[in-house]
């Protein structure tokens, strides 16, 4: 069983998002535990992180990967832990600091949007792993 | 006002998604008009954009841009039309054919999401061009 943690920022004004994640973890379900850190403000994400022994940081300036390679990469670990940053981005020397600087995309997505693709694509690398249909 | 029209494979399954196209809808309201061309297979898709005098791609192999000249380049015309492909893709001589070939990224995402990330871009892309903080 996979152990993912996904540190953001705690707002969650959308319905339809709510139940969007819902659904990707509920199809994750026996795979992988998705543990969410919902921090209040950028000074607590940035100092919980910051104890965390790695993690990977989503940054649109960070490594673009398609999803097969992302698959690879990611399921070589059991141990997750993902940072999205607040509305400013993440400090530089968290950036620094952390294992891998991933880029969903160099489009700029809003956080709601960031967690709902984040998700789809741990499942999706999961469904590639198996040499499912989801993913062709 | 401008015209937006997107062509795509009429599936709509989950609620969320339903609900999020239409809150993206809405924000949109008095400044673009979206339609969409829901089709039912790929043939149909591809013979009715073929009747369309230039549409864009979105094609994962596509260029990539930030969200800053996403709104540069797609505000210079009042009428776009977007083309997102079936599970099979696009066909190389409809790609061929496009106007564009803009890649949202080079993971895959579904049409489902592929579908709401292109109206919030849309909508950044005005908030954009009228230098709103929704976009920093």
């Amino acid at each position: 069983m996979f152990k993912v943690k996904i540190y953001t920022i705690g707002r969650l004004k959308d319905a339809w998002l709510a139940e969007a994640l819902h659904e990707y973890e509920k199809r994750l379900q026996g795979r992988a535990e998705i543990e969410w850190i919902l921090c209040k403000s950028d000074p607590e994400l940035f100092e919980k992180i910051s104890k965390e022994p790695h993690w990977i940081a989503l940054d649109p300036k960070g490594e673009l990967l398609d999803s097969p390679s992302l698959s690879l990469k990611l399921l070589q670990k059991s141990r997750l832990t993902f940072l999205i940053g607040g509305s400013d981005g993440i400090p530089q020397p968290l950036l620094a600091k952390s294992a891998w600087r991933w880029s969903l995309s160099p489009l700029t997505f809003t956080h709601q949007m960031t967690r709902l693709i984040l998700l789809e694509q741990l499942y999706r690398a999961f469904e590639i792993d198996s040499g499912s249909s989801y993913h062709k």
